[in-house]
């Protein structure tokens, strides 16, 4: 079999953390293709060109994907299908329509009605930090992580395997999943855990009995964790909670069912309850260790020992 | 003023992760301190002796308090009162009995019930990491953390002054608090983000709709965080949750009502209440990364970039 052929030039849409990663990762391990930017932000376009994360970052969108054969959409989820309106009549009509978008289903719906007749493709790399902007991107961002490749039915073989290359080369893992069932997967690994850290974070500064001042001095016990993950980009997950609703409530519910449980085992003081959750969720945290998606190191080497 | 007198002799009983970390800091930072240890656990004290951590660590635990000047007690909330009553009639009149726990007020209670005519001084350093046993201790843990000191009331001041320079030496940074308010300020920021990251956890691991290991696979995208802390020691954290119950269950009502609300904002559509309290929640981040208390590098510098 042979290998898919290349993209020769990749348009990104987007260049907040996740599109400047994308430029600079093609830049740096793919210097055959061409890679144009774009961003709605004249300001984010004038940070990105002295970046130099691209070969061109023209004024216009039009300019930066009448030529491409990939484009990928690196803007918040309700922001896909309004872009995807004003690319008609732009793009080639052999193109690769693609995107970063958290969640899926609703983003194929809204790329698919933009461009009915173009090869939408959307795919999902499981990577992040909390920063947002062209100057927290880095071409390492996706080396080791996955990437979630969505073909709608009846997609183009040849495309799909062409956009996985181009992931494969960016150093990510790439998985073929259905658009609802990875909507599913990631309400409760990436979703449901950014709602309840914003949720406790927000708790910990509306007490009366405790002040700010408190809660942000004795963060070392635990809450400092969760308050990395409540300064990602409020544009971004407001999004995200809205398109990706019937998984995140569900996942939601449950978790509420299991909180209350738990509310109840220390109420009546059932200690063996608690203790066997406890437990139990140990040997979670030693697989993902072992799989290679965190860092073993105690508090991730932020102590100074 | 005169700096207060040295201790000649600190006894720790139980020589976990923090047990073990203070005599290896005591050890680096105070040498002309004797340091004795003990654990119930013989295996425990074979790997404590072979790591040289104490200058001796007896089998016998009256044999390592009988000539100690300060004792730190650094066993599970719960095993704090068993403790001190087997140390009845073997300790010193004048030595100082204080302790680790995370929850104050029951630990005051208890010391003082077992040992009513000694300067009990609880203290609570805020450090720690996910790891248990003498191996995960380090000297540095407590380098830059807060230690939280709750003397009762009528508390012999020159022992707490005592108290509070040995754990400078440590370089820690003390406080002194009300034991009750300890437990409020500390059921926000340790208590429940520890709760909340248990549940999320089981909650997670018992999906039919979604398996195991795509929850190990795809973590990057924020559950791996939530996996560290629920990596924390089951038996101290439900003596923890037991001992600190009031105000836990007060914590937690908060948060439910404001999970609910973000809930209803999800079910309804409402982007604006979502982006509000999203745009919040990012400016307490930036107090915790200026004042010290956590890492400013995305990720926690993880990422190999």
């Amino acid at each position: 079999m042979t290998s898919p052929a290349a993209f020769r030039q990749v348009a990104i849409l987007g260049l907040g953390l996740i599109g400047s990663s994308i430029a600079r990762a093609v830049r740096d391990r793919m210097p055959d293709i061409r890679v144009t930017g774009f961003d709605s932000d004249a300001a984010t376009r004038a940070t990105a060109r002295r970046l130099a994360i691209a070969h061109d970052i023209p004024d216009q969108m039009a300019a930066a994907v009448a030529d491409a054969d990939l484009i990928i959409l690196c803007v918040p989820v309700g922001a896909m299908g309004p872009v995807a309106q004003d690319l008609a009549g732009h793009i080639r009509a052999d193109a690769v329509i693609s995107d970063v978008g958290s969640s899926k289903a609703s983003v194929l719906t809204a790329l698919q009605a933009a461009l009915p007749h173009h090869h939408v493709i959307p795919a999902h790399p499981v990577a992040g930090t909390e920063r947002s902007g062209p100057e927290a991107g880095f071409a390492a961002l996706f080396h080791n992580r996955w990437c979630i490749i969505t073909p709608p039915e009846g997609a183009d073989e040849a495309k799909v395997m062409q956009l996985s290359a181009f992931w494969e080369a960016m150093g990510a893992n790439v998985e073929r999943m259905d658009a609802q069932h990875h909507d599913l997967v990631l309400a409760v690994t990436s979703h449901l855990p950014h709602l309840i850290a914003y949720t406790i974070v927000g708790t910990a500064s509306d007490l009366e009995s405790v002040t700010r001042s408190e809660v942000i001095k004795y963060s070392a016990g635990g809450f400092r964790d969760f308050t990395r993950i409540a300064a990602s980009d409020p544009t971004m997950w407001r999004d995200v909670f809205l398109s990706n609703k019937d998984a995140v409530l569900e996942m939601l519910q449950r978790f509420s069912e299991d909180l209350t449980a738990l509310q109840r085992a220390i109420r009546w003081g059932d200690g063996d309850a608690l203790f066997d959750l406890f437990s139990r969720t140990r040997a979670i945290r030693r697989s993902i260790i072992e799989e290679g998606q965190d860092d073993a190191r105690p508090d991730f080497g932020r102590s100074d020992h």
